[in-house]
């Protein structure tokens, strides 16, 4: 199963394709869509959307995750943030593919076996889950493979639990 | 011009379509897109974008007016708001339609004569400008109206100066 990880802002979305078969992960494209600060909102929004539709339209990934609404400290940050976000959840049901949100917590969890691993700790893991020569950059690209794992993680257990008659 | 007056939400999105010929204002249309709560958040969205993008195409504006980020008491109000108002940004980016921004004290001056009126002012003065039998409801469509007559006045402005030099 592939999944496409995503951390949405509009200056900088982060995205991760992790590609899950027989147990093994492994990173098909990682990367950073960023959109020049000078342009207007709107447009920034649009290049985003163009960028994510071939992403989706070239890669077919089986589903989409993203971390929960987070707790800004800053409310223009938030909106600014759900903007972006809100372009990406557009993108991923005008594709079809079904959108899986995980808080922060439960991703540290997926990914360094504690909800209250530090980032760097995330991203060491990251690289060494994924057999990766080097941390993933930008950390917003980072952030992105880590959901995408998360989800990976949450669907397998969900797998297993069905194959012995607990879910 | 026809301006689109935008109030954008995830749950109920307003608009207003307000025409100005030779100024006089008039109202072309006026509701709400309104969304399924049950619906998953990528869907909601996705309906907004359909609606919105019909609504457009058949109305042809030549702007769309929206109120600039607001400050919410609360943080997931303000990414819930963001996500509604990126996907109107991004169908206004789509159609060509160029996007202006209005803060509430900005569209209370243009409507009520100043900055302090309150909703209920702004609510009347839109019916009384607009020889409305009664307030348009819900609010949100209210709102949509109220900033698109903003966006017409200041555009009128702007002609006025530019016609005596000033601009």
């Amino acid at each position: 199963m592939l999944v496409l990880g995503l951390d949405p802002g509009t200056a900088i979305t982060g995205y991760g394709l992790v590609r899950e078969v027989a147990g093994e992960l492994s990173v098909v494209e990682y990367g950073a869509i960023t959109t020049p600060a000078q342009l207007p909102e709107a447009e920034r929004l649009l290049q985003i959307h163009r960028q994510l539709s071939a992403l989706i339209s070239q890669n077919k990934p089986a589903a989409m995750a993203v971390e929960k609404l987070f707790f800004s400290r800053n409310v223009r940050t938030a909106m600014a943030v759900g903007q972006a976000r809100g372009v990406a959840l557009l993108t991923a049901a005008q594709a079809g593919l079904p959108v899986y949100e995980y808080t922060p917590s439960e991703v540290k969890q997926a990914i360094a076996g504690y909800g209250g691993a530090s980032k760097e700790q995330v991203q060491q893991m990251v690289q060494l889950l994924l057999g990766l020569k080097e941390a993933p950059q930008p950390d917003d690209a980072a952030d992105a493979i880590a959901v995408a794992v998360c989800h990976l993680h949450s669907t397998r257990l969900v797998g297993l639990l069905k194959h012995v008659g607990q879910a």
